[in-house]
């Protein structure tokens, strides 16, 4: 056999133009090595022939050919020749010739059991390719952010930062941002802090991962407000959590059921200054009584203050937090409700006593928080344009807010009753004709729209149907439109 | 007792300037109510004393009366005045007079078990304040990072992006970042991906949490290189693994040692490329038994591909992920070795049948990768800088490893053994008069030199005593100055 022959036996696949020819050669000629064309212990063709054939420079070759050497895949015997290695087992794993195949998932390996159970229900947000549609309820109003703004005000970070800023962050977060953090929630919202107990995160579920990990022991039990926010159950599930569902009424979690239905919960997660999805706020009595029932039961209180900024009548209602004594409450804020979803950027703040342990287990998770996206997010705040955009949007979502509750009195009254939002940027409107919130809410999204029913939020106690709408990240016209379609989806029942 | 002694009683702090009045008015005046000042039941003063009393508009002490009233402190009777509502505790939670005081950590909560296990042993990476000190190995140079270059590129994308970037992002990362990273490794390392195999996460870290959690049942069995990462070591283990040590040779991890040891065990988590801290490259043939123990075993293989890109000697070994036909391994890398530190984006490649259920993980841990972030890094790697970058650092690294072995040789001789380094952005050296590395290391950095010593990467199987020293980060009269420290650190033996 000459070696012209051997070589069309090989049959490499041609090179795309896209690699580089070095990096083709080595794959093709391993690829033939791993699935038997070239056998171990038998001769490498010659860089010679090889050139010859493929039209390829002899540097080429070698390079290829010291790149199988340096990876074992060959070994040279001086003034013999280059051999394939006897160690490869022929034919073992089989390559297609193909380089690039989808994957064959012949492995059998699993899951977790905890995995497949935690997963289940898990709906992941799809990416808003389409901004400020009605009624998406988990966005604030991009088409009013000053974008423009935000570039200004980053270019000009980008161009300062000094090369520290390049290097290894603080795992708590970037300093001048949890100084400018201490001082807002203070002015805004009463929490009494210091920038040393504030801890920055990547949103609420990073908190409540590091929570739910740090704080409950496997199977503890955790009061979750019911309804409630899903995001926060699943994620204190997935930490192996057992969750107690606990009714809500008008002055919030009803304390006095949690007691009875588990006395000695770990943990209470909260969202007091709005509640989610009702949109109640918590009375002083049931802040005073959740907090005197921590402390009586050693638990935690997690405070989820997502969107107390926005408060349509009086001011933002302080938060629990600034009645605690005791150290057990755990607040926490995000930044992607006020400013934008794409900023990943909340914060937690801490009794003195958890700082350490959360900063080192926040370390241990994913290190620090991104600095110059938190650099950026420090000079929007203490330039004061952070207050700025947050004044400015009470305004357009309170006006948001009416646009929705006038255009739903005129157009779905009997159908749909909707509620005018006390605060946020969602509301809620009870169904009049539909039995079957999620029916109703199928409709609706087949004719385009975004609504979630209620039932959604709902773990044990039953409420009556009624979908959830958000207003602030819409615009006049998108909302009522949006009105408009959603009579005609309620309408056909 | 008139209107003006029941002030005197009352005893407000007078504002201090950095609050609104109606904030400061209402704080004091909810203190008041709350530690038994003003009793429930008793009568508020009136709107025009208080007016007078402390100076202020009467519309500012009606604010504030408002929000007592929304919070449910006082309740106004028609005609009669407003009074303290009668369900707050007098006296139950006694706020001190001082608004802003450090928190009282009287509450007996205690952290779960885990949480007091999994922290034993984490050390905080502090955040680098001075760049490129001797001999840091957990970062790349800085000092030759393109900072005005990553400016320009993230000031044009910011002034670019579209409105869409500011909502909410996809959960497994910027579409074109994920056709750059695919583009990318297939490339430079070998690996066949599809741009919908890849998760972005916030670094290695995540991606190993991720992993845990969701590949592991608690208690289940980890093969860990030993030596190995010990970043890795300890997320693993939080995530309630089994860590099992397996010895590593010249040849990477010993697989026969893992299947007497554990041969059941269900992840393997190692370091091809580049083993950490050993710095060796995994052989062919112990590449395929790994696969092939890990198809019997119905295993996962982690393969941690942190710093491939810098190879002094030939050219990058191709993954791991490129001879598995199993679809068993899952492929991490990060930008933050081969970028910067502050950066905090990462990716795994995944099998295609874990890609959905790790985007709902992912989805549940912290929802997306910060957008804009991600958009600045996908131009920074199509506009070709990222591959120019490399480039050029693998010529300053290889210059920065010979000038660290030639001043160790010349400095070191009988101290220290340096080896010079195959790969990466650190080596080893090896102690000729120190008995305990943990000592010398010490002893170093009271010098103020960054030395990690072995003993540090190692859970079981004993070795000489080494110390890690990166060398990229510096430049080479930093290490030129650290060598010499580091001789009269040893010399005191």
């Amino acid at each position: 056999m000459s070696k012209e022959e051997t070589f069309q036996d090989l049959s490499l696949n041609l090179p795309s133009g896209k690699q580089q020819l070095w990096r083709w050669l080595y794959t093709e000629l391993r690829g033939a090595i791993l699935d038997g064309r070239l056998k171990p212990g038998a001769r490498m063709p010659s860089t010679r022939s090889l050139a010859k054939q493929y039209s390829l420079s002899r540097g080429t070759v070698a390079v290829a050919f010291d790149q199988l050497q340096a990876e074992g895949y060959t070994r040279t015997e001086v003034g013999s020749g280059t051999y394939i290695a006897s160690g490869v087992p022929e034919g073992l794993l089989p390559l297609t010739r193909k380089p690039v195949t989808p994957a064959l998932p012949t492995s059998k390996a699993v899951f977790s059991r905890r995995a497949q159970e935690f997963l289940k229900g898990v709906e992941v947000t799809p990416a808003s390719h389409a901004i400020g549609k009605a009624f998406r309820a988990y966005e604030a109003a991009i088409d009013l952010f000053p974008v423009d703004l935000w570039a200004r005000v980053g270019s000009r970070v980008l161009r300062k930062a000094p090369r520290s800023l390049y290097g290894h962050g603080h795992a708590a977060g970037y300093q001048p941002l949890r100084r400018a953090i201490a001082e807002y929630v203070g002015a805004s919202r009463g929490v009494h802090c210091s920038a040393e107990q504030i801890i920055v995160t990547s949103g609420v579920q990073q908190a409540l991962t590091l929570a739910g990990h740090f704080l409950l022991g496997p199977g503890e039990q955790v009061w979750m407000e019911d309804p409630g926010y899903s995001g926060a159950l699943q994620t204190l599930r997935a930490t192996g959590a057992s969750i107690v569902p606990v009714p809500v009424d008008n002055d919030g979690i009803i304390v006095k059921a949690g007691r009875k239905l588990a006395p000695n919960a770990k943990l209470a997660y909260v969202t007091p200054a709005n509640q989610f999805p009702m949109g109640v706020t918590m009375s002083v009595d049931r802040r005073l009584e959740l907090l005197r029932w921590a402390a009586s039961a050693n638990a935690w209180i997690i405070e989820d203050d997502y969107d107390g900024e926005y408060r349509y009548s009086g001011y933002p209602v302080a938060a629990l937090q600034s009645l605690d004594k005791s150290g057990c409450v755990i607040y926490v804020g995000t930044f992607t409700k006020v400013l934008f979803n794409g900023l990943r950027l909340g914060f937690m703040i801490l009794p003195e006593r958890l700082v350490e342990p959360f900063t080192s287990a926040r370390s241990l998770v994913d290190r620090h928080p991104p600095t110059l996206e938190q650099a950026i997010l420090a000079e929007f705040i203490t330039e004061g344009h952070f207050g700025h955009h947050i004044r400015r949007m009470r305004q357009n979502y309170a006006e948001r807010n009416d646009i929705l509750k006038i255009a739903a009195n005129k157009h779905l009254s009997g159908l749909l009753d909707v509620e005018h939002a006390a605060a946020g940027i969602r509301t809620l409107g009870w169904l009049k004709t539909w039995k079957s919130d999620i029916e109703a809410a199928l409709q609706a999204r087949k004719l385009g729209l975004e609504v979630e029913p209620l039932s959604t939020f709902i773990v044990k106690y039953e409420r009556p149907p009624a979908l959830m709408l958000g207003f602030a990240g819409c615009n006049p016209a998108e909302l009522r439109r949006g009105v408009s379609v959603l009579a005609t989806a309620l309408r056909s029942c």
